[in-house]
């Protein structure tokens, strides 16, 4: 499939200076025709009833430039790849089926193969198909991840009730001084394993489940928010690779650990620590230590 | 999801020297785990049974400066890209079920949104899910498209028989006439049409079948190596836009019509024309007016 470019677009050069960033396109996508299990694009997967099954849908794409160097380790880009889809696919409690790869041709592509091979081989994924192009500037690599649901109603971000527990499995800020060159936090960064066996069994006891990629103040802002409750969260209480940098920690991302809330008394079946509870909504979605977060400016990364 | 680019690949500049093509990276691919859906990453789509359901599944990548300009008219590039991969499910006689998108930020977002508004609705397939990103250099775009089989087993390019009569839908070379500005066929090359309601029709009564949007003799040609069979082609058959210039319409491509075999004396039951028949395998793969055509080399558009 290709295209030979014959018409020109007369704007074009006026548009390039209104290009939408990605709230807006996600906001314009809202209004195209979409699927009722795309969930209105606010969770981090698609969930649809197919054949008696529920199927879990997830796409993440890395571009050069943006999410890694002209000279990053390519088996490492590889592997974290799977690794936030198979993240995704954890947060909703669903066991890998196969995945399809979409692949920009050029530098180093058999250490990609290399990279791809172990994560593969690792999280038990096949390939089903894909697409590679050759490309003349920047590369995006992309992979489409599908899942098979073992419980539903699959866990969504919005779940969250007044009065139940917040927790996170992991500690957080591992990525951070693995980016940073620690010796014994490098793997953590660069072949980060997701919690695609806590995913399931988490599934069905928790109220609301979403992985911590970008960070657990954002990503717990996000919860309360799709949630409409405010999450206080004690910072004392999670747990963290540095405690002298805990703030740092709560921020950097990177870590694909599981963020859910579940009822008070639940057991809880995997490894994981109670940070905080779910409160009627006040004036903020966050509390953290008692002093309110209104806007997530700052609390994480957030994409360009 | 992102990456933070830390270390650096000590081999990079050297393996920059040494990127595979899209042939190598593929065989490549195929020493990966691969699931038995994937066909050996020979056919154009994954064909999965999951639940009750025979599941097909398609990804579909195209890069500006490989397959648009940096000045193409994003609304035809969004209906191009669905109109590829409603055409890869519709040779495998499935109907559309919903799709990811894989986009990069740019200009003309909203050129691009419109054209994909357009395509989604005319066609019925609604968004899923996806990812965008801000992309700091050439734009790529992807798709991957889910449709559920309406006969199984689901057609494969692999199964012409000696015997069979060969056909093809529409008539070719009407994207090329486009592509050069002849009014009455800018739609075939801007806005094609797959042959989405014809494959599910046809798929009970073929042997093999594939869509030819890459030349009707490039794709026969890998046709027949698939079949492991020769296909001789009455080029004077085959219905074209301009037959004074029909070997350029038999080699252009774009066309997305569909490529078939069928049992001789079956009834084709929708409008579709024979142009050749399925031989035993000869010293060539394609015989065209007789002549051995040895070599898929010129026989349409290749990857690069």
């Amino acid at each position: 499939m290709y295209l030979r470019a014959r018409r020109q677009h007369p704007a074009s050069r006026i548009s390039k200076l209104e290009a939408m960033n990605e709230a807006e396109f996600i906001a314009a996508l809202r209004r195209l025709p979409l699927h009722p299990g795309a969930r209105e694009l606010k969770d981090d997967a698609a969930v649809v009833e197919l054949g008696g099954l529920t199927l879990v849908l997830t796409h993440d794409t890395m571009a050069e430039g943006t999410h890694f160097g002209e000279n990053a380790a390519l088996g490492d880009v590889a592997w974290k790849l799977v690794a936030s889809n198979l993240s995704d696919l954890a947060a909703k409690g669903a066991q890998s089926y196969g995945m399809l790869l979409s692949y920009s041709l050029g530098r180093d592509d058999e250490a990609f193969l290399q990279g791809l091979h172990e994560a593969l081989s690792v999280f038990d994924l096949p390939i089903l198909g894909g697409d590679t192009v050759a490309s003349t500037a920047g590369r995006t690599i992309g992979i489409t991840a599908i899942g098979v649901a073992t419980y539903t109603p699959v866990p969504s971000r919005s779940g969250a009730r007044i009065g139940d527990a917040i927790y996170v499995t992991g500690a957080l800020g591992e990525a951070m001084l693995g980016f940073e060159g620690v010796e014994e936090h490098l793997d953590a960064f660069e072949r980060p394993i997701p919690r695609y066996a806590e995913g399931p069994i988490l599934a069905p006891i928790v109220t609301a489940m979403m992985d911590v990629s970008d960070g657990l103040l954002l990503d717990a802002f996000r919860m309360a928010e799709a949630s409409e409750a405010s999450f206080a969260i004690d910072s004392s209480a999670v747990p963290v690779a540095d405690p002298q940098r805990r703030d740092e920690c709560l921020r950097w991302g990177d870590d694909y650990e599981l963020l859910f809330t579940a009822p008070p008394g639940v057991d809880i079946p995997v490894p994981a620590t109670k940070i905080g509870q779910v409160e009627p909504r006040g004036f903020a979605p966050l509390f953290l230590d008692g002093h309110p977060l209104t806007s997530s400016e700052g609390l994480g990364y957030s994409h360009g």
